[in-house]
C-alpha cells in the first residue's frame, strides 16, 4: 500500500478532493493511505511561526527551514526504500504523464505544500529530491498543485480502479487526443450522432475515430504529432 | 463581484478548497461568489442518469448532453455580457497565466466538470466557448482542473489579495523563475545564508538576485528566455 505524506498549513482543504469519488475508493481497496501533517505544530518557537522576512529585503514572507525539516524527520520512513520527497513549486520540473507513472512505482512519498510564500533554498537543496509544477501560472499555494498529482499518481495503482482498462485507454496513453464521443439521444437540440457511429460497422468506426483523432490532435497540439509514427495513409490524410 | 457556477457530479469536493485562506477571505472581501451545480439534478430521465454507453462501442461511458444543457440553461445571466462557460478537458487549451488574466476580467464563469467519462461532443461544439487542460496527465475527473483554474484567476481580481504587490511579484509575472530565497537562521544545520544577502547592499543583492533568476531559467526551462530581451552584460554572463 503506498503512504502519502502531505505537509501543509491548510489540511482542511484536502478532506473533499481525497474523500470523494475514487480517492476514497482507492483507499477502501488498500491502495493507499494518507496524512496531512500541518508543519506549524513543528515549529520550535515560541508563537509557532512558520515563516519570517527575507534576507536582503523584499515582499512577502519566506517559509523557514527548521518547521519543515523537523516535520519530514518525524515521519516514519522505510530505511530501505526511502521516499520521494516532493516540493511543488512553479520553479519545479512540468508534470507530466511520464512522472505520474515513475511516482505510482514508488512506495512513499511525500508532499510540502508551500502558501503564497516562498521557500527558504536550503529546503530545497537539502530535503527534497523532487520538485514539481503543474504548468505555468500561479496558484495561492501548493495544495491544490499536490492533489492534482495525487490523482494522477493513484488513479495509476493497481487495485485503484474498479476497471483496469480505463485507465489504459485515455487520452495521452496513446500519445493523440481522444476522438469525438457520442452517446444518446441519436439526436439532440437538432444535433445529430453522426451516421457512421450508428453504422454497426466495426472497421468503419475504428477509422473514423483514428482520423478523428488525428485530425484533432494535428489543429489543438500539433507539437504531440512530432515524434509520433504514422503510417503513409493517415499522413497523406492529414496534408 | 464575479460570479462562478460549477456543474459537478461531487459538490463535496469543493468545500475544503473553496473556503480556506484565500479563496474564504475574497469571498468575503465580496471579489467573487460562487456554487456548485450537482447537473444530476436536472436530468430528465426516470433514474436521474447521466451518461450512457457510447454509439459505436467501446470501454467507458459518456455524459449525456441533456442533463448538462438544461443546468447551464437554468443559470440566470446577464444577457448583455454573458458568461464564458469552460469546459475542463485533456483536449483543451493549455492553461497558462495569459488565460488566468484574460479569464479575471470576465464577469460570470461557468465551469463543467466531466468525471473519469467523455463528454457528448453536442456539448464540446454548441455550449462550451472555451476548452481548457491544465496540462498533459490524466486526472480522475476535472473538479481539481476547475478548482486550479478558480484559484488562480480569484487572486487576480481586485480586493482578493490584502497587498496587490505580492500578486504582481510573483513567478512569470518577471518572465523568468524566481531567484531563490532565504529567511532566518543565518545558518541552519550548517547551511549557510549567501554573504551577499546579509550585506545589506541594496544594489550588489539585486544583481545577484537578478543573475540566480537567469540562471535557474536557464538551468531549468530555457524555453522561457527565447523570447527575453536580456542586457548585453546579461546575455554574456548567461553563455
Amino acid at each position: 500500500m503506498m503512504q502519502i505524506d502531505i505537509l501543509t498549513l491548510f489540511p482542511q482543504m484536502f478532506t473533499g478532493p481525497m474523500e470523494s469519488s475514487i480517492m476514497k475508493k482507492a483507499q477502501d481497496n488498500h491502495a493507499f493511505r494518507y496524512q496531512t501533517i500541518d508543519f506549524r505544530e513543528y515549529a520550535d518557537n515560541k508563537h509557532q511561526k512558520v515563516d519570517d522576512y527575507p534576507y536582503g529585503g523584499g515582499a512577502g514572507m519566506v517559509l523557514m527551514p527548521q518547521p519543515i525539516f523537523s516535520a519530514v524527520d518525524a515521519i516514519d520512513k522505510n530505511e530501505s526504500r526511502p521516499p520521494r520527497i516532493i516540493l511543488m513549486c512553479p520553479q519545479g520540473e512540468r508534470y507530466s504523464q511520464a512522472k505520474a507513472e515513475e511516482l505510482a512505482k514508488e512506495e512513499h512519498l511525500i508532499f510540502i505544500c508551500g502558501h503564497y510564500e516562498g521557500y527558504d533554498e536550503r529546503i530545497r537543496e537539502q530535503l527534497v529530491t523532487d520538485e514539481i509544477s503543474i504548468g505555468d501560472f500561479v496558484l495561492t499555494g501548493g495544495e491544490l498543485a499536490a492533489m492534482t498529482v495525487i490523482d494522477s499518481v493513484v488513479r495509476l495503482l493497481p487495485d485503484a480502479l474498479g476497471n483496469a482498462a480505463s485507465a489504459q485507454e485515455d487520452s495521452f496513453s496513446t500519445g493523440l487526443l481522444e476522438h469525438p464521443h457520442y452517446t444518446r439521444p441519436a439526436e439532440f437540440r437538432g444535433l445529430e450522432v453522426p451516421e457512421v457511429l450508428r453504422s454497426g460497422h466495426h472497421e468503419k468506426i475504428a477509422q473514423w475515430r483514428r482520423m478523428q483523432s488525428l485530425m484533432r490532435t494535428k489543429q489543438r497540439r500539433p507539437d504531440l504529432l512530432e515524434n509520433m509514427l504514422l503510417s503513409k495513409e493517415e499522413q497523406q490524410w492529414l496534408e
